[in-house]
């Protein structure tokens, strides 16, 4: 039996959308897998009751307390210990669920990742990461998104290890093409960072380097499975399209394929990769359905053995 | 007089597209204004011929070579004396054109800014930039785009203050936003880079500073005027554009006033800041139309007296 938890009380609009999402979820995993829900057992009751849904077919796990957006990640982590996230950790880290996944505090979940779950062996830093549409069809892995803003290139080189085993076994891309990104085609161009990153990959071995990516083929799915940047970077081009995304949908120009891929609520979060267990953190206004492929992602990620073939891949 | 050079022998359709497009802003530029077109006279003449426009509505200027995109830019600059660029950067110099536009060759437009017309003194270094639209209704200033791609913190201070003056001037914007892009909005948030940045554009009181912007806000015009980054940042903003500009255009998305505004043709180039007179630098596959909108945005720079202005600013 495979247990996903949830973090029934993250998200702006949690709990009802989150239990909603499990809800949804729940219909689509698969018959060998459970969902956990860590929160407030009477409320979490009473939105299933609510949705016609019994109650057995989710495992409760009672917590009493909430880390707000507003509170000091690492602080609420240890004192509020009886919160769902908290709570939730300590579930994962003693494998009595197989994956975690939440829409609250980034920083509480990141903060669960590093000391509760912790870093990969031979793993100099874990990464958050994005799967973006590609027109291609299938999605790209975008990473760092935002945790390592200043990467050295040897950061770089293992996100491109990293992305390529999730992109081959989480996404089944086969021998997928990584690249760095950068504003040229040609090896030579570039900041001080991504020549560095760009030689180091390229002599790696460890994954199929098909060197540099523009960013006008993020989207075009033409040059690149995982497109490896530093934190900074990655989050511009993560909320640069969040906010082409709004302007489009504003003008009424979302009716398409592509555009449709861009809504968050279909990305199911952002996984953080590189730890000793499936975390996927979700956007703070996660809708129902955005929760619902945030678990589904989850509940794949662990499917895939993703964990155990990171730590084969580094224990080299 | 205000005379306008144009490289009619630059990009991808010269001279076709060049002097097609400058028959196109001779209808428009002032009374006082006039084009003088650089290349091979014979052709230029047979074009405006074919157009039914006098040549005597343009001054010509015959060369005999032409910088190829393929060629090393300073080597040819020089080993090409007669080409258009070079001989365009000699008439800028001794002021008989008040501005030089190129669709042409990057490489050597840049070799012309900087050793021929030279950086502004005190200006530490010159920037390329971009106008975004914004769905506010006025374009955003973005710089830098791609010369710059490793930047100190005290570049990026000044491009603040080169842009407030450029915003001001030329797009008529009075004390324009200047922001940092950034990853976040609070001042502590960032790399290393954009965090010193921020606090010395704070400091400097020299414009406007609005403080961070997150690129969700690059094209909403909520936020910022002018947006200081550095060129590897940039020139991943830009291309990023033009990527879903492309994929937009195939979905059939662009009819409306924001993607209609995203396209290159409109924009009207990329100015060089920061040299001792305007120059811009047009897109390699520039239409007439791209051409056309160069040469207007390269009168209206010469007109605002952008040079000048700069110049009394860092003499302080």
């Amino acid at each position: 039996m495979l247990k996903i938890g949830l973090d029934a009380m993250g998200g702006d609009f949690a709990p009802e959308a989150a239990v909603k999402g499990a809800v949804m979820a729940s219909a689509e995993i698969g018959a060998d897998s459970k969902i956990v829900l860590f929160g407030d057992k009477e409320r979490i009751e009473a939105i299933l009751a609510g949705e016609s849904c019994p109650a057995d077919r989710f495992e409760i796990v009672p917590t009493t307390e909430v880390i707000e957006m507003g509170d000091h990640p690492a602080k609420a982590f240890q004192q509020k210990a009886d919160s769902s996230i908290t709570v939730g950790f300590a579930h994962l880290a003693k494998d009595a669920i197989q994956g975690f996944a939440s829409a609250g505090s980034t920083g509480a979940m990141m903060v669960g990742s590093m000391q509760v779950i912790k870093p990969i062996d031979g793993i100099i830093r874990p990464t958050i990461s994005s799967l973006v549409p590609t027109v291609a069809g299938r999605p790209a892995l975008l990473l760092d998104v935002g945790l390592n803003v200043d990467c050295k290139p040897e950061v770089l080189n293992q996100y491109g290890l990293i992305g390529s085993i999730y992109a081959e076994s989480v996404l089944g891309i086969p021998n997928p093409r990584v690249a760095i990104l950068n504003i040229g085609e040609e090896e030579t161009k570039g900041n001080a960072q991504s020549k560095a990153a760009h030689e180091m990959m390229k002599a790696s071995g460890r994954f199929n380097f098909v060197g540099n990516v523009e960013s006008s083929h993020i989207f075009s799915g033409k040059v690149a499975d995982v497109i490896v940047c530093d934190g900074f970077t990655g989050n511009v081009i993560l909320k640069m399209a969040e906010g082409l995304y709004r302007i489009n949908n504003a003008l009424g120009g979302n009716n398409n394929k592509f555009w449709e891929a861009m809504n968050y609520e279909h990305v199911g979060g952002t996984p953080v990769l590189g730890v000793g267990a499936p975390v996927i953190i979700g956007h703070g206004c996660s809708s129902p359905l955005a929760i619902r492929s945030m678990i589904l992602s989850t509940e794949h990620t662990a499917k895939a053995g993703l964990t155990e073939k990171l730590r084969l891949a580094f224990t080299d």
